[in-house]
């Protein structure tokens, strides 16, 4: 286990300890069960105090997060049914292989309140996995968090409310079919090759006309193509970002880019946001205490709150940017998504410096299964960022590029703007319901584009148990602390409304409400 | 600029600084003509003293790495003879865009001695460069070497030596184009989905038939696909490996994965092979002094050697990382291409705790372009592995995993046999001819099986200088110095004799053979 520590930051070291340890839980990478270090052993390691690490330990088990058995040291909890602890237990599995052959499955599926208790073989097996195994426990790793791993895996829900993902009715699949069914027939060749890291020129070339459109003139050679917008994020923090690196991103996030900062080591800061997106003000004042290396930011249909970005804070944003010559990393899956006005320009478009990195995924609303993301970036940045790319993977896939481009080059805006109709139409569809049935006491306000609806219930929610109930019922969707830096509590849940059919959407959301009523009414509120 | 120093090795501090420094050169990172921060500024930085930092500049002044101007500084040398520093240098391209246009190449491909030297407009628009994008050459990095990046990007060399792959007319690409035809059609809704970070459940059962026949009987829970054997290093070690610790490889080793350790920070420590592989009498010294955090080698007809380990060191191997509690990474993308009899069983066959992680890349020897290689591990190793994958690309596209399942099915073995007595065809070609024609001096030994000829040149040839004159006539190949860790010299070259038409492959080295000649005559032997 390794912990990385900022002696710099304001943060006390112990709280920085049981954060650490608190997400490694949260994360299901410390399992039920597994014994912590001896305070000794930890403080040797971390070259901290003993009475740090025990601060540490203390915070932990007053959280309930791990139990203390006298004289055999400290344990990592069984799933309590406080709020964050809600998805940190699985049955029976430690270190054990055996569940994960189900082929994935969001871990808080498998809970279903302690039914499925573990049968004498399972037991066994544990045990063998731990003798033969037992060394691995103490192999450190560089893996802090892991909340995409646990929450993003493919479920099995029948109401999918969790993966802010398009339903593929609604996707151009036919064409991208025959695109690469053509590809296949008249260029096999092109599944014996590598292709560029970089990407295929002519996709590359087909996306400059694209980013034009939308006010960012940019050339083919300040683009790289990525395998979704989530390799994107990764390069760019595993070349730019390492331990002690100051991050500053919204809160809430993304889920998968507080991952990814995590496992470079980086010092997140969130920023708190209001209707008009990220506070600038409190970012300038927070940055003059911590100079940032990065910026990551979704500025329109932010992910997961909805909100947009005003003009006036997206140029405060770069003018910041340019005073502390570090890089923002604009994060564009939904702008083409606007249902009402479009958003404003993205801010790129306004960068004269090369401070902006944009990303754009294309194939999450084409053919996510694709994996096909834009990257731009000017200057000496992106080739380093190519240089990233070709360590991490030699290329994404050919053909996948290919066999989106045609659609790109053709059918784009057409296509985009009959979707943001249908999409339009679901978001409103799931407000409405949403008003008529939420119980009183749940708010949210309907975003002007995306996929997502961002509701807050009232604090005293177990979201937890309501995972579980939800889950009970076939019905997903993403607990809100997964969208947050650090530890912090969260009382909401995101609802993605574009990743089922209309219908089935809806039916999902009437099965819901009355679970969230009774989880509502399961507190004194 | 970021350099990664260890205070606790026996390499002085300023070899480690100025072999630093001459990597991000030698990688394409730090340009011809770019300054080079004052030794004060880098003293401070790094935490040295000036005299350290004045050392290592004056070590890379030496080197002709680095020219010192008086009151100016110290600047990236441009291309000098010296072997090393071939391909060293890029012209009129600093931090511009505009060359990377032409959709990749090989960097060596462009030098052709000066004589394309830049135009007013190219000189003008690097100054733009400069201005707008200056501020980033401050921006540090975490990328301290990138030779895939510098060679094996896509190259139009018409001989083409350089890349271990499979000339597509070998290749099954009708039957996995078929495949991915049929998968289109009836399962359309594939494009849409994410899928399972761990992988298809489906193509991952199909592997363990395969791994089972070759003595590895792990469950399909024991799997994952990974975009290629890339990213499996990759994962690997962003999971594992950080700065400081020590990973042991074979010398000559994997370029990509001699990248990636370097991008971890990672101390390196090569181990000699003689006939029988890596030597693990010198390698138990060594972990005497540093004890290894993971042990990375291709056993069998090693890239880019083509030696394979015997069997009673692949035993001593495994117990030495069994005492030392540590990681073995066997990347294994050759051993079904033998040809003459089988290699011995893998590390992996041979492993009961866990401390293999075995990586087979099926798409090298399928369709290159589809990337899906397999990673075996067990225990809580392939969890981490997978909550790493999910943050570096959200899982490997779908549609290229399930086009290649029914032939590794099927069909993979009959394949493979034909396969075999094809590319023996091919090596025993390259070598007779080598034998007949190379120049005397030149020695190289016939691979048992996999798709290189590593030949070691007179220590006098200049590489570089044979790199160019080869590139002028349309023919690339692999300089033997990216093979290694560090900044050695190497007077070896890598011939993939796999890549082209049989034919073509005997025309190409038939080319090359006078140039040798050339090469080493112009030198003294």
């Amino acid at each position: 286990m390794r912990i990385e520590l900022s002696r710099a930051g304001g943060k006390p070291l112990p709280l920085q300890i049981s954060e650490a340890l608190g997400q490694r839980i949260s994360s299901g990478l410390l399992q039920k069960g597994v014994k912590l270090p001896s305070v000794r052993k930890l403080a040797v390691s971390l070259g901290v105090s003993q009475v740090t690490v025990s601060k540490a330990y203390a915070d932990l088990e007053r959280r309930g997060r791990i139990v203390r058995r006298q004289g055999l040291g400290c344990f990592v909890a069984p799933l309590k049914d406080g709020k964050q602890e809600a998805g940190d237990y699985r049955e029976g599995s430690a270190g054990l292989p055996s569940d994960r052959s189900s082929g994935g499955g969001n871990f808080w599926d498998r809970e279903d309140g302690g039914s499925r208790s573990p049968g004498r073989s399972a037991l066994q097996k544990e045990a063998d996995a731990r003798r033969k195994f037992g060394w691995q426990e103490d192999y450190g790793d560089y893996l802090p968090r892991a909340q995409l791993w646990r929450n993003f895996d493919y479920s099995e829900a029948e109401y999918s409310f969790h993966l802010a993902a398009i339903h593929s009715g609604l996707l151009p699949l036919k064409e991208i079919g025959e695109a690469m069914t053509m590809l296949v027939a008249k260029r096999p060749e092109l599944m014996s090759v590598y292709g560029n890291f970089q990407g295929d020129l002519g996709l590359r070339e087909v996306m400059t006309t694209h980013l034009k459109a939308r006010g960012i003139p940019l050339s083919a050679a300040s683009l790289m193509i990525t395998s979704g917008t989530q390799q994107g994020i990764d390069l760019v923090a595993r070349t730019f970002v390492g331990p002690g690196d100051t991050v500053y991103l919204e809160a809430p996030s993304y889920t998968g880019a507080i991952d990814v900062y995590a496992g470079r080591g980086a010092e997140m800061i969130s920023v708190p946001m209001d209707q008009d997106g990220m506070r600038i003000d409190l970012l300038t004042k927070l940055c003059d205490r911590r100079p940032p290396k990065l910026i990551y930011t979704v500025p329109t249909f932010q992910n997961p709150s909805g909100v947009t970005m005003s003009m006036e804070r997206r140029q405060r944003l770069l003018e910041l940017a340019r005073s502390y010559r570090c890089l923002i990393v604009e994060d564009d899956p939904f702008s083409d998504l606007y249902f009402y006005s479009p958003p404003p320009s993205s801010i790129k478009s306004m960068d004269k410096n090369g401070h902006v990195i944009y990303m754009k995924s294309f194939s999450k609303v084409l053919a996510p299964g694709c994996r096909i993301a834009c990257v731009a970036a000017e200057g000496d940045i992106l080739e380093r960022l190519i240089a990233a790319k070709a360590a991490s993977d030699l290329g994404s896939p050919l053909l996948n590029q290919l066999a989106v481009l045609p659609f790109i080059a053709g059918k784009y805006d057409a296509y985009t703007q009959e979707l943001r109709t249908a999409l339009r139409s679901r978001m409103e569809r799931a407000a409405r319901l949403l008003k008529r049935h939420a119980p009183q006491g749940v708010k949210w306000s309907s975003p002007g584009g995306g996929l997502n609806l961002w509701l807050e219930l009232p604090a005293s929610v177990n979201i937890g148990e309501l995972y579980r109930s939800a889950s009970r019922q076939g019905i997903s969707f993403l607990a809100g602390h997964v969208c947050y830096a650090g530890e912090p509590s969260s009382s909401h849940i995101r609802l993605s409304y574009a990743q089922m059919e209309e219908e089935q959407m809806e039916r999902g959301l009437l099965l819901l409400m009355p679970l969230l009523k009774e989880a509502m009414n399961g507190r004194i509120m």
